[in-house]
């Protein structure tokens, strides 16, 4: 894309009520605008952040059986008052509004209810089961403080994946297989090393569930980690009783502040039981069904991934998720010969499927430079005068900051091989 | 995709409170669930579909040089009181709440507001001009009935497009624009010939809009249609001042039922008056941008289609929407050899890119077939012993009925050059 068509700018100053370093480098780059606090519109080059996220997180839970669908933001009162959970006493963080037909309607913070309820007009022996289904969903919740961005906000989106078996044995199989898929994800977007399965509160029915948890100085909560035995424990469940159950003391374990990226939760049937989700098992008895939840955070994960990633010079991209993989920076464009010449290696590279944004504006030098390190894709290939004379371009890593002198035919070697255009 | 994998059943009843067509057989074929009146989740299938229009759609507005972004659901009451739009006299289809934090919210039932205040940040010249942003957004409109299934919806997905100009000139030209570009999207959808680009009621600045309305029994809208001419009118602007300026006669137009697919508006500065969004001319003067809006339904287009092309077996999907272009329907399958013989052909068919839903359920023929001609791919490859036998397949076109007897080889030959998995 030519940047000189693209409508965003960057910005010298975040907005003065912005606390957080990754809203506040977001909005300067153009990835985001900010609606109102914890409230987001993702721009054209933040979309594509966003949709890259989703696809890796798609191909693992497609991989993992899971079935992709949409369920609604509006819910009926009625079903959430059936499991006890339509009190704003019991849930804190509801929107909820009247309808002008009659009654109330609530705004879809979670979907565990709506999606077991779903359910019932589709399952009901055993040989309909195991299911997993999933969806992206935009979720709107009521939140008291929204302070961190990007990284929790009233209105998000969040890959949320559903199980439901119809014994004990397959559903613990699909809890455990929820592990390595979500790990997969998370090593696709480069922070495997740094995210860690932790113990966290259960429910009725387990004692712990999982929360993925990746260390970060602006996430929220705090997680006793030991890396080298792969243990991590949130601070909510941290007592003598798990250090003995997972064999560990306190002193292995080092105070980290980390980001929930991701979290599973067992529900046991205590879940279908209070849905009333029933099915006939292999005896013909009635039974409710094994359910587990799956949550990943879609755009916290980009606010993660700037606030780790990020130096003083801007953000810094994982090469899977940038919006585009090179940063193409024209210099010297009023010379037209010039100018033709790196018009010539844009098409040449969009030819061969690079994802490449083009800076054809007309501008210093050092204001490319500067827009280019804020914006932070991971490669900048820069084309002069002196470039079109010698045959030699500059490539940049943005992370890095390597820089490596190619041959035009080097260079299309280097970035081939790749495409998502 | 293996059918035996995909959790959704056909079911022979639709609910009972669900009046309209299109609803009656999405529920019955496992396109949707019912959420609410005017409410639907979308399950694998209609998603697939969803995103089939969506990605049409995509293709055709970033020709006309649109960018995507995505704005959001939660709108600030301060902003839509800028435009007088917040009172639920001037706006009925508001839903609103109130913040924890303190306040009151909206939820998004247009975005012209958060457009244009958002534009602020990225356009004071008109260099910066032309622009035009489009999104894929879920609208949330308080409608007092929802009768209509996907066709009016409480919750439905719009492509909402805005364009921006500097000048009166380019601001035409770019309006002008998008009525190919739209026709283009109900082309390939397979409603072209039955669309038409309709007078209707303008605003402050034109004396039009102009509607995009389909042919279709269903439809809510009465417009007067001149096939020939190519002239159609909305009844609202339906009198003799709108008849001499278009040079027909009320004779020559024949009343309709349509439904409205799209619309595009001209503001002329209007809007961004109201908004105070303004741009330094070439003379240096500050002036109102000229701005239009664009809109497609995308799930009412979902609803469309099925009203239009659904016989009395069940759904006919377009190829270019269709969630599987083949439906392969396995018989015999309790001989192994039939069975692994059929599989062989799926995996075929899917390596050559075809997207496939096959049929490997353990059911009679006439259930399997009732059901593929409820759930409408656009062609049914059947496979049973005697195609073994023979080498003879039989490929069925849902649309015509048309039957044809093909060996392997041309089965492949037929199906080829095709992809989308």
């Amino acid at each position: 894309m030519r940047q000189s068509q693209l409508f965003t700018k960057t910005r010298k100053e975040a907005p003065a009520d912005e606390a957080a370093k990754n809203a506040q480098l977001l909005i300067r780059a153009g990835y985001i605008a900010k609606e109102m606090a914890g409230v987001y519109s993702y721009l054209p080059l933040g979309l594509r952040v966003v949709e890259k996220i989703k696809q890796i997180v798609r191909e693992e839970m497609n991989a993992i059986a899971g079935q992709e669908l949409i369920m609604t933001a509006l819910q009926r009162k009625e079903l959430w008052e059936s499991t006890g959970r339509w009190d704003d006493e019991v849930v804190d963080v509801w929107f909820k509004s009247s309808l002008k037909a009659g009654g109330e309607v609530g705004f879809g913070w979670s979907h565990e209810e709506p999606i077991g309820e779903m359910m019932k007009g589709y399952i009901s022996s055993y040989k309909d089961l195991p299911i997993s289904v999933y969806q992206f969903q935009t979720k709107l919740r009521n939140e008291m403080r929204a302070k961190s961005g990007v990284m929790r906000g009233r209105e998000f989106v969040m890959k949320d994946m559903y199980s439901f078996c119809a014994d004990e044995e397959s559903h613990l199989t699909y809890y455990e297989s929820t592990k390595p898929a979500y790990m997969k994800v998370f090593e696709r977007l480069g922070i495997g090393d740094d995210t860690f399965v932790t113990f966290a509160a259960g429910g009725a029915f387990t004692k712990f569930s999982h929360e993925f948890q990746t260390i970060c100085e602006a996430g929220e909560d705090i997680t006793y980690i030991n890396k080298e035995k792969g243990i991590a424990i949130n601070e909510e469940v941290l007592n003598d009783e798990t250090l003995e159950s997972l064999g560990i003391t306190r002193e292995e374990l080092t105070e980290t502040k980390t980001a929930e990226v991701g979290n599973i939760f067992n529900f046991g049937q205590q879940k279908a039981e209070d849905l009333g989700l029933m099915v006939k098992n292999k005896d013909g008895e009635s039974i409710p069904v094994w359910m587990g939840s799956y949550g990943i955070g879609i755009t916290r994960l980009v606010g993660v991934l700037v606030e780790k990633f990020a130096d003083e010079k801007g953000i810094v991209w994982p090469e899977a998720v940038a919006p585009f993989k090179v940063h193409l920076v024209g210099l010297n464009s009023d010379d037209a010969e010039v100018k033709d010449f790196t018009d010539g290696i844009y098409l040449s590279l969009k030819e061969k499927g690079v994802e490449v944004l083009y800076d054809d504006r007309d501008l210093r030098a050092g204001e490319k430079f500067a827009d280019s390190d804020l914006i932070g894709l991971p490669y900048r290939i820069v084309v002069s005068r002196k470039t079109k004379e010698e045959g030699k371009f500059e490539v940049v890593t943005r992370a890095s900051g390597e820089v490596r002198l190619l041959t035009e035919e080097e260079l299309y070697n280097d970035f081939d091989n790749d495409s998502n255009t």
